[in-house]
């Protein structure tokens, strides 16, 4: 939630860049006093300036979504300088095809399953309670993220 | 791959910015002038003394790989901006961990057949070949990226 606003005391971004916190200051509602590190984080990565502009391009009931995904990212980045939150990308999508991969295989086993005891249960037995009809056994449609290109 | 250096054209970053390339620039082996997309996406979103920062604290051999995530953040960024490639992620864990309750559905059916299949081997029969160990029964942990937090 955006903080409420600090008119005794400049928002972390305006105390960071040592100017003064006006009334309708871009930042003031998303980077309050008590959180420093939210903004020299995005500040290091991304610089005020490119932030300013992305706020103002930005309808005002969103720019509190796209500051806390501009911080994710931002400390993302400075984990891992490398690859930022695109390694979490790269690690969640072989995790996705990882287990579509096994559903596949457990539903496979269990059509074969399924085949074995339709045959079974033309010899006609007085006990057990076979399914013939699976609700697993087809998948739904997960390829769709498999590879994200945005 | 990195691209070549190219003595007689500028790279796409000092042509962008006006200046001189010089020997050892080190955007150069990153942004080629053939593809100027690359470098004012990046530059847009990240700003080109930022990038340049960072580039000089990675190794050279890393340089690439940040370069191209760097890009691929800055296009995602381009295209949601609000999100960016945040709203990857997102959509990505959400997928893992459906995938997840799907295949430990699967499982526990897998179970019951194979729990009902032992109880009609109990009756002894001439045919059919009915495997009690199931490789797929027990999932493996894929529970580490379902909630990441860098």
């Amino acid at each position: 939630m955006a903080s409420s606003t600090h008119p005794s005391a400049p928002c972390a971004a305006c105390k960071f860049l040592r100017r003064k916190c006006i009334q309708g200051c871009v930042f003031s509602p998303y980077f309050p006093p008590e959180d420093p590190i939210k903004f020299t984080n995005v500040h290091k990565i991304f610089g005020a300036s490119n932030v300013s502009k992305l706020l103002n391009e930005i309808v005002p009931h969103q720019r509190e979504d796209a500051v806390n995904s501009l911080a994710y990212e931002a400390e993302a980045r400075l984990k891992d300088p490398v690859y930022g939150c695109v390694g979490a990308i790269s690690v969640l999508q072989r995790q996705v095809l990882r287990l579509q991969k096994e559903l596949d295989a457990t539903n496979a086993d269990l059509i074969r399953f399924s085949s074995n005891q339709n045959m079974m249960l033309t010899i006609p037995q007085t006990s057990g309670n076979y399914p013939q009809n699976h609700p697993h056994v087809l998948p739904p449609n997960y390829s769709s993220w498999n590879n994200y290109n945005p």
